[in-house]
């Protein structure tokens, strides 16, 4: 058996499992994914991998510290005690809000791009956060829970694109009073929802409630898979200039800036 | 064991369980509940009910009759095969819609009230629908899916009533494009959102849409449970007139008006 010599592991915990990589540096050496509740050793997941360095999580413990908005992401993790470090969550008092685990892939893009003015939006399983940067700097945010919303339908296979995706958007970003009932004429002949018209209608409602954040804005959809594609698509389908950037890749960036910081302080 | 001689067995299919009557005429002898897919021969489900008299099912199997709107509820129910019967779905063009199982509690709410003029209520697990009654005939229905909306919220425990409900329901009535946005400031810090808000968000964003079908209307809220009572509450709360029926007690009427028109033709 080779043990992996990693100088730090970078760590995320969404949706009840717990993403390890061993980096060199900033570069990848391997993947591990427990499921389960992060805050033990989260070190000793992954037993290849040679103990020493600093773990650096994405996700905040129930401990982890928060720091309030306005605020310039990135910086030095906070220590939570042994060789555990995390980011800040980020918390805004009006309206009263969290960003978590999404804090990393926003220090993540800042990173990569630190002249960057507008809104980036960070897709989640349950919400999905809209943050205004200014100046480098995260200015405020609008969260709303579309991914919940979203769990509670049955989908068929598809891809949440195409005309009938943009004209569900079209539909609840002028009525978003109907996504309840849009949604229940999609069910009136089969079970399963089809994607692109349920999830256009649930991304039409939100960006009814977001359109300050988007309209006339510069905008960057953070994240991987499915959703982050439709809020894209749908940004698009409204003539908003949208940026799609890779989730996970944003992620690593923002932990391994934080690495960074910490190993060289100021 | 005694063997229970039933006249006939009453039977509805929801949500994946299947719950049969052992009936006298219109009195209920005994209950049994059965999780799974009807469509076999519901009669074997309770095994000591003495076989014999007919089946009559709320819930439509796939390939169950169905009768467009408008039209007058009840009647005598369609023969599917063997001893088992159904009530009819009835279906709508524009907007697409079908009533399934409700079509049993609003038959039997319009046989116990034969001259009620308004707007039924029938919240159900998936789909609430809203059916405008005028001289006995059901003439049209809007459907919303706030139940599926709502399946995808974990909610702590708690009841949907109370001013923080009766606000939270007066806030997406006003602007329904905030009910993401208010479900995510409810989950800011805690995992589980609190009932009262939540509910009250879902089903004032539904009033929203469905404001011609209660504002100024009679209004009768067919059904059991949390979410029956739910609707009540805000409709109440919204200054209409309301009816609260027991969803079972309802369906079990619906029934036996099928039961009783096939013993009886004409």
């Amino acid at each position: 058996m080779t043990l992996i010599d990693a100088d730090w592991i970078a760590a995320d915990w969404q949706e009840g499992a717990l993403r390890l990589w061993a980096m060199q540096d900033g570069r990848v050496l391997d993947k591990a994914v427990r499921q389960g509740v992060p805050g033990s050793d989260a070190a000793d997941q992954a037993s290849t991998w040679k103990p020493g360095g600093p773990v650096v999580l994405a996700a905040g413990l129930p401990d982890a510290p928060r720091v309030s908005v306005p605020v310039t992401p990135g910086g030095a993790p906070a220590h939570l005690g042994g060789s555990l470090f995390a980011l800040p969550a980020l918390v805004q008092d009006r309206p009263a809000g969290v960003i978590v685990g999404a804090a990393a892939p926003l220090a993540g893009f800042l990173a990569a791009s630190p002249d960057w003015d507008g809104v980036i939006v960070l897709p989640g399983g349950g919400v999905t956060h809209w943050v205004q940067i200014s100046a480098g700097e995260a200015v405020s945010f609008l969260s709303a829970a579309t991914g919940m919303l979203a769990g509670g339908l049955t989908l068929a296979e598809g891809a949440p694109d195409g005309a009938a995706f943009e004209q569900a958007v079209a539909d609840t970003l002028s009525k978003p009073e109907m996504l309840a009932v849009r949604l229940a004429g999609l069910r009136a002949e089969i079970d399963a929802l089809p994607v692109a018209p349920a999830l256009g209608a649930l991304i039409g409602a939100e960006l009814a409630a977001a359109r300050a954040w988007w309209l006339g804005q510069q905008v960057a959809v953070v994240g991987t898979g499915a959703m982050a594609g439709a809020y894209a698509n749908a940004l698009s389908a409204q003539g908003a200039p949208v940026t799609l950037a890779d989730g996970e890749g944003m992620t690593l960036a923002g932990l391994y800036a934080a690495y960074r910081a910490l190993k060289i302080p100021g």
